[in-house]
């Protein structure tokens, strides 16, 4: 099932720079992770903003939000989620 | 280069059912065509709305508002466009 | 899987009572058909609106797409679907 | 009586993880006991968000408020309450 | 137990003056009355708007929303509800 | 002449607990007194919340703030002053 | 006393051009004449906007409706009332 | 002086298509006579929407509200004036 | 020109009395000093908030960006500028 | 293609001034050499505010993402991208 995902990122901005690198980098190989997976079908950045649209393909609520919470990044981020189904006119 | 766009439809409820259903016939050919030429890439319909997010791959603004305003339903929809760009941690 | 739906009705104002009223019965009828089959699990009045909050319990975003598709009202409600995931502090 | 109440948690990013961790606890311990009371009706996870929806079923208003204000999060919550009546077309 | 009622209210622009007065009117004895039951508690303009701020006094959630959905006016209004509790610095 | 005020208190997340409940003992006995004097007619807490909703009655925009201006919360709140006047269906 | 008070009109667009003409004119001569008694005391343009901003002093809340709710384009209109006090820092 | 200028327009879904045409002939006749005269500066699309972004360079409000309430869509448009000054960082 | 001009104050909690005092008196006398130069023309206060409403008299965007943005509390303050023509229906 | 960027600066209070001057010289040098190279074709101030609308002209919405996220003062902007298409009505 398809749900797509938007998050917002707002680091605190007396967060010391190593630590936002260090979470920063746990954060790519977590979200690489799971779209080698197949789990986060898409991730692109919304032009001009610290914030992605992502659209994830997982079995239910339940692992949807489990694989969210887990961002390390989770604890700063806006996140939105809307359930998406087939679209009648969709080809594929 | 893609372009996340969302279109929900208000279709005046007084509008007879046979218009109705021609112009949504129309529609349903010109989304199918659209995404056969590989422009009109995703079609996803949100959960318990008359609303879509799609994803458009069109060369420029221009193409991108060309083939938006040529939708049959065009004159009932509210659209909203959001440019993408490439993200860092995208496996694509 | 549970999903949040808010419903909130707008029929319009010049719509013959006997069709608001035949529309309202197929409703009624539609609303209890779902409940008795336990997919419709919780259906409740916003208090001075013409409006309801209910929980829904089906298999896939696809189902519930199309049990609210075709509800009676459908063409004169406003959709809200919220995704719902289990609660670690849940008791059941 | 039933209510509708959104509770939304915003922890101070500087609050050392193990306060947090403290609050947590009790927080939960608090919502089995009035799960376990029949007043805490129902509690779910707003997928991707540390957000709840929940069903409260007490005997007035001050009631709410007493419990609500009691929560251990509460001086970090946003919290939206909505009065919610019988439905007509409810099966129970 | 108390709620604050907001009412706006929206009477479409072709309606003839004669049915919106006969309407009017019977708004008028039917908050007379329950304001004489001691109901609808309190009952003011919010100056400049055809909208109302309202204190209702009744015994639930279904008998507010019973009386509220009874009002003439009803059809063409919204309506915001708000549940109120003792205030702990309260002088009654 | 009568105001509807809605107040919603902000702490700060780091106010020692000390300096906070000075400041609400101060704030207690403010709101006594003006009731008393019948200034500040209705006070209650929006459930929930910490929130109130409050009626003033005095005399002038000047003298409604000035007493909400000399509020021992006042640094700390947000409010929202609406100018309520006579309805013409209320009994009083 | 005085209060900041914004109109937007929003006449139907299938009003007939004499009708409107008629009401407008109407508008006009009830505006010029709360200006000359004192009460309507400024009246300006919203820039590209069928909508003004103007400051009105009268005696009460009671006295400010009356005259708003006499408006000649009042049923077409959207208003805002906000209550203005002595800055502190004002000249006069 | 310039002003950012938004107008989004709403034409009546029951606009007869020629009365439609005709109204755009003489907006774009309008439009263009503005720019020749260097008055209206630039003129964008917002892609996706019957909405443009727009730059009027003008000598006075009165001047810019004259012409936009001579736009022959004006009555169909929804307008939002931006006052624009010069910025420290400009080049021009 | 006239422009309205609607300023918000929201000083930091954690900002020392002394520095506060200081800041604002310094704003009165700036205040004090465009009002008596003809510039300021308006400056009134929102009842109940740390907010005002203000009419400036300006011979251009850049002159009324100049003087808005040299107030002392600027850093502090969020502020919306609304372009103001003349009425057709004013007297003045 | 053309962009409509509108960039608000909030600088963290506490920033040191030095640091804020730093910051605010560096990004007035980028901002002066992007202008130059003709990818940002216009920036104004918005009247009375910290916050900019820019014109960007660049090849993609990738080149536009790089150049936005470069900004000195990107981690204390909150930015929004609308896509401009040419307009059937311009002159140029």
């Amino acid at each position: 099932m398809l749900y797509q995902v938007n998050m917002t990122v707002n680091l605190p901005p007396d967060m010391p720079v190593e630590i936002a690198e260090e979470i920063k980098g746990k954060e790519k190989a977590y979200a690489l992770d799971l779209q080698r997976q197949g789990k986060w079908l898409h991730l692109w950045r919304v032009a001009g903003r610290y914030e992605n649209l992502s659209i994830f393909d997982v079995d239910s609520h339940d692992e949807l939000h489990s694989l969210l919470s887990g961002l390390p990044l989770f604890p700063f981020m806006d996140i939105r989620v809307t359930a998406l189904s087939r679209h009648p006119s969709a080809l594929k």
